[in-house]
């Protein structure tokens, strides 16, 4: 599948994602109505919905009925505003523009900020602890504790307290991987995890999405960091050239913007290894790793 | 049973939720360590528990085994303490002083204190999905879905937006009581609940409890608010005075002392009340009336 097909995918499955979160996100009503506004503030009307994407398209292999594997992917989407939310916090990353538009404190306050994204996180665990998302209550218990693993002190926010405590260090490739693993790559792999769970996938199955996801994210995080690097604030709706500024270590300022190509270009390819046993159904998936690395954005 | 025998009663479920908590909380480990020392230091050492204590006396009438009303309690326990870390924090309540020690953003950093708080939440759904909390996962599911609405938006968070939204306005009773309902009363309730989903208990034993619950939840808080008028920083473990100095409408402030100390009486009788349908095993409960109605700090 080439890129302009998955890119075509990702955006049908962009505008279903939408229209779910839209639906199942609580309205703005009552006096605590402005938090409820800021979840639907950071959540709606843009991204890529890359995670959401990646849950669909796994679902898919073990034909997942579409609405299981969307509120799936919505409380995966969730998960992510919630830590973007929280990344921008001026105490964080404090940065003022996510995804074209300013981020949730600069267009509301910090302390509704730090309420909307602690409540996305608890919505999320809502989501997937509902009867609509499977049947199979084993499976929606499996889905949330993967994923308080994938998020928690040793996965994203493990990660994120890393990248924290470690500026203005000089860390090395080694001790970069795994930061990127745990604060992007976590959610990544959970992201094609819950597609094999809902699916009841076999250990194969599950180990061969969990390394493709590994290789995708790592990827992923390098072409971030090189079009933080290369690429306008405007292009990317963030802030652009922050790493660089804060002193921050990337991969593309250890390896230098040619060998993080070449890093990512390799990761990706061995990624589509990784789903060897699938048919045509994962083609989407392999198309994605050339999104990753050809997108501008 | 006696006040007396109730903080007996108390302090003896206190230790067996801090020693489970010290045995299920993350290990300070790696680079991301900082973020569970941060968690360790909120919970562990010191707090009434009073939550756990619902949540294990509610779990009694129902014959829950204590393992699994314990685990119950540590999650509600994670959940109160991510509650109090971001309530501290200097864009919320901005409090320096919490369970007599500096609070999280004092004595790590207020980044720390966001993440910590952020992980003490995913880690709460991450004991409740798990196969030890209940072998019936839809149990476990009951548990974490009733769980996420009482602290959602229309929960803990919505109330603690209120509470932010609303400051320098004046409240009556009645949009004070909502807020209150919302911000401590929801998980008190839910701690009561808990035990009855854990024990399958009837429609009509839920309802009981809830509405000793609801009683109680705002009994104890126009208690907590006299105790800030009345108190000093020293027995309350945190600052006292602050909801006077910064203007913000209490229980105590809109209806006097005297009244306010009526009210609550009343409440902690009509919630002694509510527990008509249940043996002598519901002593406890009717005892934690009493204790909330005369503890000073």
């Amino acid at each position: 599948m080439g890129t302009q097909s998955v890119i075509q995918t990702m955006e049908n499955n962009a505008a279903d994602v939408e229209a779910l979160l839209d639906r199942l996100l609580p309205k703005a009503e009552g006096p605590e109505g402005r938090v409820a506004e800021a979840m639907r503030y950071a959540t709606l009307g843009g991204g890529k919905r890359f995670r959401p994407f990646l849950a669909c398209e796994s679902a898919k292999l073990f034909t997942v009925s579409e609405d299981r594997a969307l509120r799936t992917a919505a409380a995966i989407e969730c998960i992510h505003t919630y830590s973007l939310i929280h990344d921008d916090l001026p105490c964080m990353d404090d940065d003022d523009l996510r995804r074209g538009r300013p981020s949730t404190h600069k267009a509301f306050d910090e302390a509704t900020a730090v309420l909307a994204g602690d409540a996305l996180l608890t919505f999320a665990f809502e989501i997937l602890g509902e009867n609509e998302t499977h049947d199979d209550h084993r499976v929606r218990c499996d889905l949330i504790v993967a994923l308080a693993k994938a998020i928690g002190t040793h996965g994203m926010v493990g990660g994120q307290m890393i990248d924290m405590a470690s500026e203005g260090e000089i860390l090395d490739v080694g001790a970069l991987t795994r930061l990127q693993q745990l604060k992007t790559g976590a959610l990544i792999a959970y992201a094609c995890e819950s597609g094999a769970i809902l699916g009841r996938a076999s250990k194969e199955a599950q180990h061969a999405l969990h390394a493709y996801a590994h290789d995708l994210g790592l990827a992923y995080q390098i072409i971030d960091d090189l079009l933080d690097e290369e690429g306008d604030s405007a292009t990317l709706g963030k802030t652009a050239g922050k790493d660089r500024e804060s002193g921050k270590a990337t991969f593309a300022t250890i390896l230098g913007p040619e060998r993080a190509r070449e890093q990512a270009t390799m990761l990706a390819d061995q990624a589509i290894q990784h789903l060897e046993m699938f048919d045509d159904k994962a083609d989407s998936l392999r198309g994605a790793a050339s999104f990753v690395i050809n997108r501008n954005a």
